[in-house]
């Protein structure tokens, strides 16, 4: 028997739901049919409102909590914040996790086969945007039966989806929990995806994006676009207390190879990355990021965009956030309070920069759990256990 | 007649000064033999006493003022600061800027001849650091017949070689001026090089530095590596007034075209960069960033390693600049503090970054010229206009 700890949601199946009718999408394209791969945590009582949604960043994808073998080393992704007692609370909550259209664990993106020609869709598969993904979500939610979700909860582009539903669908959201995220990327961030985009286009591997059709992988590519990613991904003071100056052996060599931790460091997430994740779907996930921006049709002014919410929201920052500082959440708490939305805004001290909103700290769990105890409370939800 | 400002030192021509004295570098190899080429602007004094010293920075050259044909649409990369009136008048002082060893712009380095072997030294040019800069420049001065200088000054990477003049030759630097650098680079600082060089090594066409021999330039590499150090040298602010989230037309069109401004920006920028300077030269120049760090014989206390200095420092920083950002600058003044040397440190407002070292601003204009003139005055230079 496998031994999980008495906080994990334990072993976990991905399942897959197949969808017939037709998605239209932001680009003026149309998916025919598309699966979504999904993973469920805690139980969906008999009323249905017990449900929360999350939603996954760039590279994540619908494995957030559990384990997927007995012996696997790692739990999901958000395996800190979802499980019995934490705070999204499985004996609360019933939590639903998918992998978006456009990804590359299961859900039908670039990797998956284009009924119209029987090849990969490869770079043929259509731009996704935030709207897309949420349109597609509340279809999920369809099948589940799920008429309004209790909270939707995500980081990074995860939070943008959840800033999405409340505009988009905001009587089938009860909560929204927006963390890490913000309302648009700044021309900074539109450049460091750039940087990426071309490190991956430029890679002679790529072929256009039909490298899977020569055999290939971008992997040089790959490799390079994670590597500046996680350089935003990681605070300066992180990165200095993680790494210093540290030399790998005792001397510097005067060569290219490994000399500094933080290069072996680097370099060993960029070729991880590079054998795992599909480069289409990188570039249309930066390309998702890029274009959100619901204040643009509104003439920039986001307490206009931010009117159709109807829940309460929880946005939170970390201080030493520099990819999406706390400047960026108080621009979306501000536009929310401005419209006269509840909001509760909590810059959270971290010195693990935009990663924090993955690990466990403790205020941060406290101040997330709080809100989802009230959730819960509001909602007239039981402790089942 | 060409026309120039009556600022301008006009028109310069470069000149190439070769050395025939082995030159043993601190990667414990020699270098037999070597050019430098170098500008010099205003007149050495009969004393030679008003020489001042220009050391250059990741990217730069010889060329830091004047023009070197009439219709040269841009002067020098520091004419801002540089010429009669200027911060480093040239009615007082005779400043000599060099290209170093390494470079790409005709001192000895990685495209010219190694005389072992008859090739283009390529690749098995040998590492150089700020220390063997610092030598090299000094034999310079010797040819010049310039004991000492009356002021060496520089930006960046440049401001790292000022500090090493200071503790390397104490005797023969009467004020020493170090703008926008760091004692030594930060973690992060390292990896944005690694990122760098791994664009520019993971090429195909890069051919383990020989490239030139195979008739190829890792263009792909050298523009990642362009674009990368671009985003370091604008602040957010700066880009985000530059380019902000504008499209380069009306709509998205939902590709990987250029679709904001700051990538077309940047694109450009990299195309530029990679057919002009040299691959092994980038390499070997972000190195010696990397490895800059005199506190590190003194057990990290810098303070103690800046003991052998004597002359007066003008520290300056920059608000917005995040690459080396102001606590970098504090760091190094503070520890001169410490050692009881003579410092002002002034942090400029500056909406520029980095880059804002290359600019007129006129608080920067009037810190740095009062520094100038104290030390023409203390001196004794004659205004020879």
């Amino acid at each position: 028997m496998p031994e999980f700890p008495a906080d994990s949601v334990g072993l976990v199946t991905p399942q897959t739901a197949h969808f017939d009718d037709p998605l239209d999408l932001a680009c003026g394209k149309t998916l025919p049919a598309y699966d979504l791969v999904y993973e469920t945590y805690g139980t969906l009582n008999a009323e249905r409102t017990n449900a929360v949604l999350i939603c996954h960043a760039l590279s994540g994808h619908h494995h957030a909590a559990g384990f997927h073998e007995a012996d696997d080393r790692k739990p999901g992704w958000w395996d800190a914040h979802i499980g019995p007692g934490k705070s999204i609370d499985t004996n609360h909550f019933f939590v639903v996790s998918l992998n978006n259209l456009g990804g590359c664990h299961g859900s039908t993106g670039p990797v998956s086969e284009n009924p119209a020609t029987g090849r990969q869709w490869g770079p043929d598969f259509p731009m996704m945007t935030v709207g897309d993904w949420v349109h597609s979500q509340a279809r999920l939610a369809d099948r589940l039966g799920i008429e309004r979700f209790a909270a939707v909860i995500g980081g990074s582009l995860g939070g943008m989806q959840v800033l999405q539903w409340a505009l988009s669908y905001p009587e089938r959201i009860a909560n929204a929990a927006v963390i890490a995220a913000t309302p648009k990327l700044s021309a900074q961030n539109i450049a460091f995806n750039e940087v990426a985009r071309q490190a991956i286009r430029s890679d002679p591997d790529f072929h256009d994006g039909w490298y899977n059709e020569h055999g290939k992988v971008p992997r040089r590519g790959l490799k390079l676009a994670r590597m500046v990613g996680h350089i935003t991904y990681l605070s300066e003071d992180a990165m200095g207390s993680k790494f210093g100056r540290d030399l790998r052996s005792e001397d510097l060599n005067f060569g290219y190879g490994v000399e500094f931790q933080v290069e072996s460091y680097l370099r060993h997430q960029g070729d991880t990355f590079s054998s795992s994740f599909d480069a289409n779907t990188y570039l249309l996930m930066t390309k998702a990021l890029d274009y959100f921006d619901p204040a643009a049709v509104h003439g920039g002014v986001l307490a206009k965009a931010v009117k159709p919410a109807r829940c309460p929201f929880l946005v939170v920052s970390f201080t030493s956030d520099w990819r999406f500082p706390p400047s960026r959440s108080r621009e979306l708490a501000n536009a929310l309070i401005r419209a006269g939305k509840s909001v509760s805004y909590v810059n959270i001290a971290s010195p693990h920069g935009h990663d924090a909103f993955l690990l466990p700290e403790p205020r941060y769990q406290a101040v997330f759990a709080a809100f989802m105890s009230r959730a819960a409370r509001e909602l007239g939800l039981e402790e089942r256990s």
